[in-house]
């Protein structure tokens, strides 16, 4: 009721759109814009490669394996499962709105997602294929050939349009029009008194001061437990790996906030599971703050409406190995 | 030219519509006919299941992993990857037009579809939870009781409703409009010369007698290797293992040859991953035929006219876990 008033109010005294623009500028973290697709048959190459198993050397894996894109682009597991069931040493991140990240993986050793789609190809224990290897299996199927032939002009298929198409359709990956977007853009309604108490902490506490931008988060390298340590076992040491500083040890990429609601279990260790206990570790360790059970469940209903709409994939049909074709090797050489 | 010169004889004296329907009569491979959809939101239900790597106890396998719809409804592997990363012991038959199959899995264990998708959800070696579990997991997500309340007029998940909205899914993934089924249902044009010569001489020899239907094959269950034994490393005993009568050692159920060029390895062991070997194998042990090589390729480019039209399959977005959702255990007990 008293909502429904101030908004008569604005309207009736034209400071409404006013009001909207300023939440535009003022506000860190700012609205996820949906995705502008300039060449859809890029787009359809790369989705088709991002569902590849084939780029793995089992031929079980895809990127689709550890980044689901019916789960958040997340595995929702603490650390992924690879090769040989290997125990990957780190969380994976969420691919959705990975593309307005500073840089990729949790230490940022990819400047782009172009230079990340070839890490997992041919890691041991992720996809555990090679890129001469992965190349030979997309050069044996006639449809690949030329469907780089008609997106890259050549059909000779290289590891580096195999990884420039996936990153293309990696782009289109975001998820606009979350109810804090609608928020920001002006409708006073998208979200509850309770959520807007909850942003309103998460900015006062200063939350914000990190995760900011579209993607709240993904903007900068941060110290994991800058008040308190982090207590993990995950070795880990995070951005001093790419530097060599030890100024960057224990730092990492800021993770992005958007569809946090998907993307458990949380943090680099993905050791918490409660966004909950997340937001508590945060306030604790990175802000020195103790934040009370209503705090805390204000800033996770917050959180919540980070949501974005995801994605709507149609599941690609893959074009048939040849008698040609590299064969999978799940189990060893056979 | 000479085609064109027959239609048109055959229009002008009125025979064309007899012969067409003729060919649906005479000929022992039918037509594979559109899916209906009666309860779609039953279907959508199914589908989210499908995809649903928390019904395996790792939250890293799902239906999909083993019989993925990018790929035929199959994993193109000799056998399937499981939990740990287990060998299984069996190739995994392709899902597609699966509802056309006289009864389920190699050795026909399974009656019908439903009966089938409780197996590997709680088989060891492949999605390794058990049904109190997946029960458990799907109970305990808001979103999904909900829905099995809209489908199933009761918000208590059972595993039957798991496994028969799972069945009710799969029955939508048929792969209609093949060549060969336009050709069954009168376009002349549909196949090439070639394509019919083979077809010609997979009926001659005999393969029709056990592939036909049309899921061509499926019907039935006969032994592997009549005339000459098959020769294989892999112990699966086939239908004496549900039967328990020594004539039916060996005994597997006949498997479709529908979307065949895409359903390789071939055989229950998936040892044979080129289309002519397999056609090879089986004309000599299964007929007693030593085929030459210009028979086998016209039979091989037959058997890609059994190609259809593959479902299209919008990704499903999963809800996600709550607190109280029991947790994957990849890597056992955390």
């Amino acid at each position: 009721m008293k909502k429904l008033l101030c908004i008569a109010v604005a309207a009736g005294i034209g400071l409404s759109a006013h009001a909207f623009a300023d939440r535009l500028q003022t506000e860190l973290i700012k609205p996820i814009e949906p995705a502008v697709i300039t060449d859809p048959e890029k787009v359809e190459l790369g989705k088709k490669l991002w569902f590849e198993p084939r780029l793995s050397m089992s031929g079980f894996i895809s990127c689709n394996s550890c980044h689901n894109l019916s789960t958040g682009g997340s595995d929702n597991l603490p650390t992924s499962i690879g090769h040989n069931w290997a125990e990957g040493p780190i969380n994976s991140p969420t691919v959705l709105n990975s593309s307005l990240n500073v840089a990729q993986f949790w230490d940022g050793r990819a400047a782009n997602l172009q230079e990340q789609a070839g890490g997992p190809i041919a890691n041991p224990l992720e996809m555990a294929s090679s890129h001469v290897l992965a190349v030979d299996v997309i050069n044996s199927i006639p449809q690949y050939r030329e469907e780089f032939a008609k997106v890259y002009g050549t059909s000779e298929v290289t590891i580096e349009n195999i990884t420039d198409a996936i990153a293309v359709f990696e782009e289109t990956l975001v998820t606009p029009n979350s109810r804090f977007d609608l928020w920001l853009k002006g409708d006073d309604d998208a979200i509850t008194e309770q959520e807007l108490a909850g942003y309103n902490t998460f900015k006062s506490i200063g939350c914000v001061a990190c995760h900011n931008g579209p993607n709240a988060g993904g903007t900068s390298f941060q110290r994991m437990g800058v008040v308190e340590p982090y207590q993990t076992t995950n070795p880990a040491e995070g951005r001093v790996a790419v530097t060599g500083k030890d100024a960057d040890r224990f730092n990492f990429k800021v993770p992005t906030l958007r569809n946090v609601e998907l993307t458990y279990p949380y943090f680099h260790d993905g050791a918490y599971w409660k966004l909950e206990d997340a937001v508590d570790v945060m306030a604790r360790l990175q802000l020195g703050r103790e934040l009370n059970e209503e705090e805390i469940d204000n800033v996770v209903a917050f959180l919540k409406t980070l949501t974005g709409e995801q994605p709507e994939i149609t599941l690609p049909i893959l074009p048939p190995s040849t008698n040609d074709t590299p064969r999978p090797q799940p189990f060893g050489a056979n």
